[in-house]
């Protein structure tokens, strides 16, 4: 397929002269033939051969064709630079299918060795290798895999665009929904991060409203909880693909709303898609009824139920997917739910809430409270509480703890997801581009606004100046502006105490003069919109990063390999243990700071940020949570209560089992 | 087998001749003719058949012999005791195997129907039915069950008592045991239940022991947990051969310092290796890395490690098989623990953890902690905890979870077992015999001192009177003693503090009136030991029993049919959930119970105690514990950390993985 595409390219180079003068640099004999071939001659391009190689090849070509063009050339450079271009090299060489090693096969016949790809291929329909999976089937037969967009496909993004702008709402309204029906509140506007106009309105519930969805989850339980495991995750799954299905109206609130660029948004549907799909399908596997083994003339099964009303309690930074992801594995182990959306985010919420009811959630299993953190305070000392999912900072995690262990009631789980001080290890063997691409990725997109976003880079001292120079220089061409332009890199912030806050972290390290790159040094930021410049700052050890900076702020410190192990101890120091990066070609060198690591996710090699749901189960260790991991095996047995039913099948007079099972003897 | 018995012990009835005058009610041709052969005639016995029934049999047996004697019975008496019989009469008459069957079906060869027992099953080594799985291998491949003692067979019984006085202690002392020294401490005695003497010594840690073993303990995390999950579980399944084989020696502990009867001390050793021996088998299973679906280039695995240090706080009650179940099942998921065990109960605690080292745990991963409620408490308050698993009383559970709220670190897993007020709901259509029996086991067995023990008989008002008479009956042929008599029933209670709580509760609620039977109305108590009477309180309604009695005491009351959902309703609102007992043959009643009530373990037409690792995981809801259950499949999750590591395998410059998979095509 390599080759078939190489030559497809070749025709439309060469059919684009004079304008252009393409340059074949190939050792592929079987190429160099079918270039001259549509070229038809050896006019208006050129050959080329790395010298020392080909030289068999473009001898007898001179001598057909004396005329033929081709080049020698040779790699100049440094070691860092020549390295990579010699073992892609090596790997290619060294590959069974390559040209040079079937040529050089004297038990190959021509015919094969020439053979045209497009022959070799034979149809279209056989060019895809069955054994890569397609995305869709990803996670075949259990569910399928959200639809995703190929933004480099014109046609498909347009589509996408158009979906957004026809769906978009003019204005939208939310309040609290207690068994189907609205309910006053005091109304305020809901304020767009970039445009700071308000995008629609929302009545917030009291204390009054609060209790009273208590109340209506309580008496909804019953009939929720009595489904079968089967059926609550048929409508669970179906919301999924309802979610999918209203993917224009659900990216353009997730821009106007919550400010989010058209990949996050996308990024969002999708995850809210693939828990709902992934929890209907543990539900299935994992919640079902469960025989133990034990004696003839007994029965045991083990059997889980809803604990009861579980509070949901979810942040503005992923208004749809961390939302609906909670929501739906509380209702899939079998509880009602009060669900509480950021202040910041209501509008998105509710429309979560309300395609989940058209999927098929009783009214009364599902209740929608908008208000602030007192609201959510309210429920969660609520004496009918059986759980609660909490995603949000570090601090009021533990608040809803202390609020729950103060009650008399049973002892509650909290299920609670919080804050990070995310840092990645790059050590001298990593290749400073594949850093600073995942780097960008992991510490500037969606504004740095992601629980799993890098926050404290640690370079070895050695690539350090290179390595940051690379990350300013790329750091420098990113758009930032309204989120709703495909083009834009790095949307506002959340709002105006986010933005401020972040402000004053940037001006205090420009003071004590360790801000190494800012976005907006040389040009300013958006006229309007809640913008923080992506900055990076050096800071002298890692323990001197204590907080967690929730926005595009990167953080870099400098350790020498002697001192890898303190480095480690700092890390681990904070407290705190959500995603950990680490970049390095050094096997040993992973594995040594995995196991001295517990953070929840680790990355190799790679960004850290955008866990897929069932591929990266999401969550942290220590301070940055409680587990189990979101999109996980183990995270809905956690909002289940376990029930063991143990009959004896002999009561009735008789082991009926050990009749039926005859007396055949060996 | 059963026809083969049935001539077996006709034999040897009729060896014993004259002086003993053997019957044999049969309708078995086959079975009359073995008789007649074994006797040499037809004196000095006599064969009986039902009126009604058999008489061509006994006509062609008069014809050959006409002195044979042959009784008609017929049963008489009332529904209640006939229904029963009549039952068992279908039964035999229905299954395919009866003779009565096979001689009326023509087309099954007489030679069939005559074949002697003996020459169907041919030799000794054929007699066992291989369809039924020994009790061994109950649980194979997985483990090993632990092995029991058949009381019934004299020789067995001898062995067990033998190895027990055999490996008695004569004084046993225990201190605080840190990275494997003996620590000073307070010197006080341990009293034993029965005899009230001296059964050993305790040195008690101070609080200054406690932080050195917290210390100790975290030190020795990081050898323990870096150790893969095959190794630990070996270690750990070796632990629970060495509790097997020393027995005798624990079970002399039991008896002497836990005050426990024979067949408890039996149970708990064996429930002590079979929680060493599944967790160790479930470890393998469900802590063993596992690779999570995602895209090619990259790799994906969710791993489960240790959590740090945890703290083990165990009951008097199960001081060898609780004891050991969570310091196991912490160990299993990689934790250091610190071990404290009941204040009544440190020498066998100690001796757990000996053999626990012995088996390969090393020193610095488990500590032993002797002390006090304040010692618990030292030790839960600690910085350092990583999780705590208690079980112990609801309010002791409640303090923990806020002393472990109260602190500024991590939200750490409690995982508590709690109280319970254990109903067991009876109808009308139960066997009054069956009720009885498991309502002695369930109310008195191990002088009702165990969490699953049964609280609160409701019994149908229909039928109340005769069971609570027959219950009654059987309480008063109970033998209270000295629990190292194999022919006592009831031990001691644990303390005194216990046993005068019990005797004033029993005393209240005699002045009340309530009290419908005591053993020691017409009897004196032993005159030695902590002994509190098995007794029958009679409460007017559910809701009236609002603590946890925790000794030999029952509670009764009735209910009327058209109120069940009202007792169902005060039974759940005792906001307790631990174990539930159903006595029905109305398979929509129990159906209807088990739906309304999410008590932890339910048992179904048997007693309500004694719940087996791994066939009945054991905890409850609500107030009676947080889940998930001890000897559970999902128990040792709670113990541990997730860890998904997520490698870019395309990073070194290709995908390896696409390479060598292949281009086929179909």
């Amino acid at each position: 397929m390599t080759d078939l595409s190489y030559l497809a390219c070749a025709r439309k180079l060469l059919a684009a002269r004079p304008r252009l003068y393409p340059q074949f640099a190939t050792h592929n004999a079987l190429t160099v033939a079918s270039v001259i071939e549509d070229a038809g001659g050896v006019d208006g391009y050129e050959f080329q051969r790395l010298h020392g190689m080909g030289e068999a090849l473009y001898k007898a070509l001179r001598q057909k064709y004396p005329a033929a063009p081709c080049r020698i050339y040779a790699p100049v450079g440094g070691h860092a630079d020549l390295l990579a271009y010699l073992v892609r090299r090596l790997l290619e060489n060294g590959a069974n299918s390559s040209f040079v090693a079937l040529a050089g096969d004297t038990s190959i016949p021509i015919a094969h060795v020439l053979e045209r790809p497009q022959d070799a291929i034979g149809r279209a329909s056989r060019a895809r290798n069955p054994r890569i999976v397609l995305p869709h089937d990803l996670y075949a037969p259990e569910r399928a895999n959200s639809s995703g967009v190929e933004f480099g496909d014109r046609v498909e993004r347009a589509q996408l665009l158009s979906d957004i702008s026809r769906d978009a709402l003019a204005d939208a309204t939310t309040a609290p929904l207690i068994d189907g029906v609205l309910r006053p509140g005091v109304e305020r506007p809901v304020l767009s991060p970039f445009s700071r106009a308000a995008v629609g309105r929302v009545r917030e519930a009291d204390r009054a409203t609060a209790a009273a969805a208590m109340t209506a989850a309580q008496a909804g339980f019953a009939a929720w909880s009595a489904m079968s495991v089967a059926t609550r995750a048929d409508i669970l799954s179906h919301a999924g693909d309802l979610i999918e299905a209203e993917r224009g109206r659900l990216i353009a609130l997730l821009q106007t709303e919550g400010g989010k660029t058209l990949d996050d948004s996308l990024s969002e549907v999708r995850e809210a898609t693939d828990y709902c799909r992934y929890y209907a399908a543990q539900a299935r596997q994992s919640l079902a009824p469960q025989p133990t083994p034990g004696p003839t003339g007994e029965s045991n099964e083990l059997t889980y139920r809803g604990r009861g009303v579980f509070v949901c309690i979810s942040p503005w930074n992923f208004p749809l997917a961390i939302f609906t992801g909670q929501v739906v594995a509380a209702l899939a182990a079998g509880n009602a739910v009060v669900a509480k959306p950021a202040e910041q985010t209501p509008l998105i919420g509710f429309e979560a809430v309300r395609l989940l009811h058209r999927a098929g959630v009783p009214a009364g299993a599902l209740q929608f409270v908008p208000g602030d953190g007192a609201i959510g305070a309210a429920l969660v000392e609520d004496l009918r509480v059986a759980g609660v999912a909490f995603t949000g900072s570090t601090e009021v995690g533990r608040r809803i703890n202390r609020a729950l262990a103060a009650k008399d009631g049973p002892i509650v789980p909290l299920i609670a997801e919080t804050g990070g001080i995310n840092a990645m290890i790059a050590d001298a063997t990593a290749l400073p581009e594949q850093i600073t691409d995942d780097v960008i990725t992991s510490a500037f997109r969606s504004a740095g606004q992601r629980c799993s976003a890098l926050r404290l880079l640690c370079v070895q001292a050695d690539v350090a100046d290179k390595v940051v120079a690379m990350i300013a220089g790329a750091a420098r061409e990113l758009a930032l502006g309204d989120p709703r332009d495909p083009s834009t890199h790095v949307g506002p912030v959340i709002d105006l105490e986010a933005r401020e806050k972040l402000m004053a972290w940037i001006a205090r390290h420009e003071a004590q003069g360790r801000v190494r790159f800012r976005w907006d040094r040389d040009r300013p930021l958006p006229a309007t919109g809640l913008f923080v410049p992506p900055t990076i700052i050096e800071l002298e050890r890692a323990r001197d990063l204590t907080e967690e900076v929730f926005g595009p702020v990167l953080h870099v410190v400098r350790w020498r390999p002697s001192a890898l192990d303190a480095l480690l101890g700092d890390i681990a120091g904070t407290g705190y243990g959500l995603t950990l990066g680490i970049h390095s070609r050094i096997d040993a060198t992973v594995r040594r700071i995995v196991a001295r690591l517990s953070n929840g996710n680790v990355y190799v090699n790679r960004s850290m940020i955008g866990a897929a749901v069932g591929t990266q189960p999401f969550g942290g260790s220590g301070l940055s949570g409680t587990g189990p991991k979101a999109g996980g095996p183990n995270y809905l047995h956690r909002f289940a209560l376990e029930q063991v039913v143990t009959v004896n099948t002999a009561a009735a007079g008789g082991n009926a089992a050990l009749l039926s099972g005859g007396d055949d003897r060996p």
